[in-house]
């Protein structure tokens, strides 16, 4: 087994924060499924998102040819406040394992929001700033995002409203304070503030909400608030652009010691970090000029990728957003309350969608107590209490490690550690206590939402 | 205003992480007063304390004449999982203040410990394991020094047993629930497992217990198993030498780029980070070659250096432990239930008490709301959600850098910015919902506490 001859935790300098973030759909081919309008089955122009998106991220969200685009200098120094982030040698892990496989991670919790959210959310708020307006809104689920939105609102002086699902808002007292810390607004979803809200409520008394209909109660929200945008933390193109800043620093990283990824693993929910993470390797890869094996990783719960359709739905349970093609469950699908953590979302990047679709990465699906059988063993070992979502890419990580073991390969891999499990340990009290339980839907279940997707023929 | 040519973040390579702990006691002319027996009145010998503490640890405690201790290898490894920490420019913190002075804090709540208590965890874990131990206790109050001990038990497979102050154990489930995770035995304190613990119950029915209690319910434990000695987080010589790794890296870190401080600024409840951040600096101040203003913070709800006598004292309240001459509220002062956070030991490190008492550094004391307005005010331009403790610190930190924008002078304030606020989250809604209220005991309160002072002479 060959020493690696890396340091531990490898940081660039601050000069080496990338001042461009890469747009990977400038090197694909099949390009993914623009956004359309749920009446004219039309791609969505310009002016009709600009009443729920800020005018240069819907620039961003339509730009599909230009490789790379300029980071502003204000996002660039806030990025110097937690980045570059380091890329760290699992060299306990490895040990515990008895592995000839070379992990390495990206870490992405060194930042109070605790996650790799604050890189889309910071560029968000700049641009809601640039454009002169009073706030935006948002929804949260697990929490990451709202957190990461308020901090950058926060630093932007701009006023956030954040619609969070009420079964975290309920059960996760302390992101809900985090974010008031912040200065923005909490509200449970759904809430009788909004139409959306005020409707699934009658249809559903007592519902503990979902991130479908917290989407549908922001979007609602900033279109009827004179001066706010909606700003969406995962799923659209511009986020992956803006988290193309972790797989930048990665590829930097690694070629400043010359290590080869041979697989690179992600959690996947939307898509937002593992988009982000991948970016620069998948264009290589698209670009014929290297190969890797790339590996989407969801929860068993919620599997949109591994058993998911790829066809046009919403974006959003109260059908208020546009339409995307992506893998979905169907827009009414809601995970099992015993899912812990994000990626509970029913629908899924269209640029990974894409790739996915034309084979360019694999998805495969994971139960939560062997996640956490998972957390558990990393946390012991590299000091890290990590994510509930991150979790599952270090699952697989595992996974891959230890069939390295049985062939005796010193395979590289990349893990995706997005974040910090510090609001997560009601999820961890139920692992240690073991009351921790699985739940994988039937496909039975799993028919009722995809009856909810609508027969969509698009002719441009 | 002179612009600084530093990096926002100052990370030291990997192979600038100190090799040697400083022992400031080399350059003390007036040595700390040694620990000493209560029925003796003699100090402590190395057989008398084998009982409680693992002999390595007895040796670095009673050794106050060898300035740089190794640190063995496998610390050295540890600390590269999350060292060196970063001295972090808090440029937007001296936009918001617009003040001259250049302000920076040294972080060291990156990592899940989430604070510098893991600096000494891993050390006396070392040595416990090197000297064939079944385990060892504790004693956590806010809980960052019982989650250290139990991340760096875990890493060297080791039995941790922590006794946790029964009003933290109830209020801070995900504390015990980290600690938990890393595999330690949680015990509310005051129990029924131990005869210190049974005392204070029978004494006090329904106490929600102190540190002085769970520090004596700890040693009994140690003392009463087989293979098992005590550890403890702050106060000791050794505990101040493991910490000075802090200050090590500041020093470089100002080296490195220029820096000459002039005011250095931390927290202090027992002292451990207050000592390890100023140590290197001190042994400049001490040895005549530099000076600097050292200014340490405690709360005004417990303030034992601006209040507090400098006698012999008890450092538990079931008096099982040595006898340690310090600045001491008495060895029965619980502070008041409002106060929030850490900082809440009767007593103050012997070695910052003889370095105060000889004119060395000054101490304030602060009130608790004023804390947190330091503390949201840091965390909305700078990112990082300080913990109770540290806010201490940065609450005097801006002071300062408030006293240069009148003066015009452009100061270098360091901070000792000793980790994060995420298991605090309940005091920042208290203080964001704005029923956050201070407590400062009165003369006749703090007289009871002195009442129970022993009258010690000491004759050696």
């Amino acid at each position: 087994m060959k020493k690696l001859d890396v340091p531990y935790k490898i940081y660039l300098d601050e000069k080496d924060i990338p001042n461009s973030w890469y747009n990977v759909r400038a090197d694909m081919k099949n390009k993914p499924a623009p956004l359309i309008h749920p009446g004219t089955l039309q791609p969505m122009k310009f002016e009709e998102l600009q009443p729920v998106f800020c005018d240069e991220l819907i620039k961003q969200e339509l730009n599909d040819t230009e490789r790379y685009i300029a980071i502003p200098d204000e996002v660039l120094d806030f990025y110097k406040m937690y980045r570059p982030s380091p890329l760290t040698h699992a060299v306990f892990l490895e040990q515990l394992l008895d592995t000839p496989a070379h992990i390495f991670y990206k870490f992405e919790g060194n930042n109070t929001s605790g996650s790799h959210k604050l890189n889309s959310a910071i560029a968000q708020a700049y641009y809601a700033k640039k454009q002169g307006l009073k706030g935006v809104t948002t929804e949260t689920g697990a929490g990451q995002w709202g957190t990461a939105l308020s901090m950058a609102c926060s630093y932007f002086k701009l006023d956030c409203k954040v619609f969070m699902v009420r079964v975290s808002y309920e059960q996760k007292p302390f992101r809900r304070e985090v974010m008031k810390t912040y200065g923005a607004t909490v509200t449970p979803s759904p809430s009788m503030e909004t139409e959306a809200g005020r409707k699934i409520n009658a249809e559903h008394p007592g519902t503990t909400g979902s991130l479908g209909c917290a989407i549908s109660e922001a979007v609602e929200c900033a279109v009827t608030h004179e001066g706010y945008r909606y700003e969406l933390g995962s799923v659209l193109n511009q986020v992956l652009l803006h988290q193309s800043i972790i797989g930048l620093e990665t590829k930097a990283a690694c070629e400043k010691y010359g290590l080869k990824p041979d697989i690179i693993v992600g959690c996947a929910g939307g898509g937002s970090n593992l988009g982000g993470l991948i970016s620069p390797f998948m264009g290589e890869k698209l670009r014929g000029e290297a190969d890797y094996r790339i590996i989407a990783v969801e929860p068993a719960s919620c599997p949109s990728f591994t058993r998911g359709k790829y066809v046009y739905d919403f974006c959003d349970t109260g059908k208020v957003c546009p339409m995307a093609k992506m893998y979905t469950l169907g827009h009414d699908f809601i995970p099992s309350a015993n899912h812990a953590g994000g990626l509970r979302y029913h629908g899924m990047s269209p640029i990974l969608s894409q790739l996915y679709h034309d084979g360019y990465m694999e998805a495969v699906s994971v139960e939560q107590t062997r996640v956490f059988d998972a957390a558990v063993q990393f946390a012991r070992v590299e000091g890290i209490l990590p994510a509930p979502e991150s979790s599952h890419a270090i699952r697989v990580g595992i996974d891959e490690a230890l069939k390295c073991k049985e062939t005796g390969e010193a395979k590289t891999i990349i893990i995706g550690l997005t974040g910090t499990g510090y609001f997560d340990l009601k999820a961890y009290e139920q692992y240690n206590d073991g009351t921790m339980t699985d739940y994988i839907p039937t496909d039975e279940d799993l028919a009722k939402g995809f009856a909810k997707i609508p027969d969509v023929k698009v002719n441009f």
